[in-house]
């Protein structure tokens, strides 16, 4: 190594870092009074700071963190952040008493939310998921992954991805695109199931894949939605285009769709409240990642935990996610995310972290780029005024966070 | 009435507004399409805004609210948010399998934040407090009620009840005070209950009166803490002094803190789990609020709801609240209990509502002048970028408070 001194675009220091590194021997991967250093858009530096290397300290700006706790980017992997209408008004009447079905007759449901996003135009859409993306990032969202699946027709489910792709263009959070066409079934095909499942694979797919408009495929299978033979065909046909492959699976009970998303080498299988052992061990074996959705366990108030120690126990990548989506999940807030993975589902704060950051990015794909501190990593990462990474998912409402760094760049607030 | 026009200081447009007024025949005492009116503290005007009367508008400022709703400000009636310290390792260490005794021997529990608030300076304590105001305050809390009870010695609790003081002057957010010297027995009176009641009694009362430091006093009420016959001993002296009195009561087991309560006239019972259909007879009959705390009931993963079909059969007031602290509710947000209200208590979102506009002002001694939306009360309120009020207990994540009026004055954001 040369002596003459690095050149670097950006320094931090008075800092601890959790920099969520596997094979870091310290909780968290923490480094305590650390220091960090990026150029263009990559961590170039990153240790102690008696070991940090002679650097251009004169013209190189030095940002000091106070004490603070610097921690990867926070990763949204599953999110339906895409939607028109609001679903207040059934909320409503559902606490005052009004059954499933008199709200299904009143127009209400998955299919209120399909309706509204058919008539809404593209920049309403726009403006909703830019609202939304603001209130992820201000808690140090720097990554989000969005599904359509609102749309159940082919122009509107292009139309959703269209949007999701321009939300990642014009936004400094990055988002990931999940093309989840079989979702529910349309209205349309209430009596054609397959018909509708024909339309995904034959229509909707080769068009969402032209227009390069997702990075991924989801289904929700479900007795209630798509059954497991139907999961495979579109599954199949999204693998065979090369996209990476989700499973909304085993929330309601098992059906065995994480074993069909492991053979299938999914990234990642979601919800899992009734997954077995058997899943587990597919999922461990196929590297799946299992992604908990705390916010739709609380507002749907599910009594049956997700099988945490099968998963710890099988060392199967622990993602959490918001799941925000205006039917089981209207909660838009990472943090949150963070304290009811811990409160209801007994994650410790650390597998709640590593939930939103390292394994997160491996269940979109991306482990190579995000998700962890280190060298060579893009420089995505949040500064917390805190005391110890626990403080992340302890507490709610005061935010801690105070600077966010996106690919080297610091976010103006 | 004269036909000259009338001398307002600002009027409010092209706006929804949920008055919360108990006699009114609409869901949330709501008049769509209508107009307010403000001058120096006072709402002097509300009402359709066909039926406005004129007004000088060329030098009346008016505000257009884009189709939005105007609530009452919001008002937390129960929260400790004056501490310092944090307990997240203690949160972690329990996530990681620590028993309570461990977590006691290693100094954790309400005790630990004891000792630090003990150490803190006012300066400290301050900012901490302000901070959190600050939060509460974006999501539209315009009142809010501050308990002390970390102190457990004369001069830790004058300090809190002063820095509580302190922040009602220098914030927007009015603060009331409540002195909870009967918190918990502090490690000096382990063996010696009654001498700490005595302390209370004798020494912490009489000083917090001399200072004028509090409104209210009250008592942790459970087997764990204060018995009925401490608890009565120190509610006494307190009603004797021209206090309003309040407990926490029933959280845990039925020990007939309610009751009373009731038969001291007290302004709210807290918490409530277990409470029976004689106590909550016992509160109707006086006119006792009961105050819901959805935060800890989260945070402590309860299961025993309180008895709310009884306390509507009864029409006792209930009141939703935060119980922000930093051991059994780590939740600092006025919207999010709005949510937790309806979703883990199944309050509608009208009863969430009133239990932070209405009932709450009522457990405050405060029914005159807040918590309504009416000609003569004090101009408290917000508006909120909502398509019904039912949104504010729906969702969470994006805030849709657009702007707060506090005492006639906008504040700015
Ligand atoms: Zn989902
Ligand atoms: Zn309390």
């Amino acid at each position: 190594m040369s002596s003459d001194p690095m050149l670097w675009d950006q320094v931090w220091i008075d800092i601890n870092i959790a920099t969520m590194q596997a094979d870091h021997s310290e909780p968290y991967g923490a480094i305590k009074d650390a220091a960090l250093a990026v150029k263009g858009d990559k961590v170039v530096w990153v240790g102690a700071r008696h070991a940090l290397p002679k650097f251009d300290s004169l013209s190189t700006p030095i940002f000091r963190g106070r004490g603070g706790w610097i921690t990867p980017g926070l990763i949204d992997a599953h999110t339906h952040l895409v939607f028109a209408g609001s679903r207040a008004d059934e909320f409503e009447k559902r606490l005052q008493g009004a059954s499933y079905q008199e709200i299904a007759q009143a127009g209400g449901g998955i299919l209120s939310t399909v309706q509204a996003c058919r008539h809404a135009s593209e920049s309403e859409l726009f403006e909703l998921g830019r609202q939304r993306l603001n209130a992820l990032a201000r808690e140090g969202v720097t990554t989000v992954e969005i599904k359509s699946g609102y749309g159940l027709d082919t122009a509107t489910e292009l139309k959703l991805l269209r949007v999701a792709r321009a939300l990642g263009e014009h936004h400094h959070v990055d988002v990931t695109t999940t093309f989840l066409g079989a979702h529910a079934f349309p209205a349309e095909y209430q009596d054609n199931p397959n018909g509708y499942v024909d339309l995904i694979v034959d229509e909707m797919l080769p068009a969402v894949i032209t227009a390069n408009l997702a990075d991924a495929v989801d289904v929700f299978c479900e007795s209630i939605a798509f059954d497991l033979q139907q999961t495979k065909r579109i599954l199949q046909a999204a693998k065979a285009a090369g996209l990476g492959i989700k499973l909304h699976a085993e929330q309601l009970a098992n059906l065995g769709g994480s074993e069909l998303a492991a053979e299938l080498k999914a990234l990642s299988v979601d919800h899992l409240e009734y997954l077995d052992e058997a899943g587990v061990k597919a999922l461990r074996q196929s590297g799946t990642c299992a992604t908990l959705l705390p916010g739709a366990f609380y507002f749907l108030r599910e009594t049956q935990l997700p099988p945490i120690d099968l998963l710890r126990q099988y060392q199967v990548p622990m993602v959490v996610a918001s799941d925000f989506n205006p039917g089981s999940s209207p909660l838009c807030s990472s943090l949150l995310m963070l304290n009811m993975a811990c409160t209801l589902m007994r994650l410790t704060p650390e597998e709640a972290l590593c939930g939103m950051t390292r394994n997160a990015a491996k269940a979109l794909g991306l482990e190579q780029t995000i998700g962890v501190i280190d060298v060579g990593m893009q420089a995505d990462f949040c500064l917390w005024d805190i005391e110890s990474p626990a403080a992340l998912a302890y507490s709610y409402g005061v935010n801690p966070c105070q600077q966010v760094i996106k690919k080297g760049e610091i976010i103006p607030r």
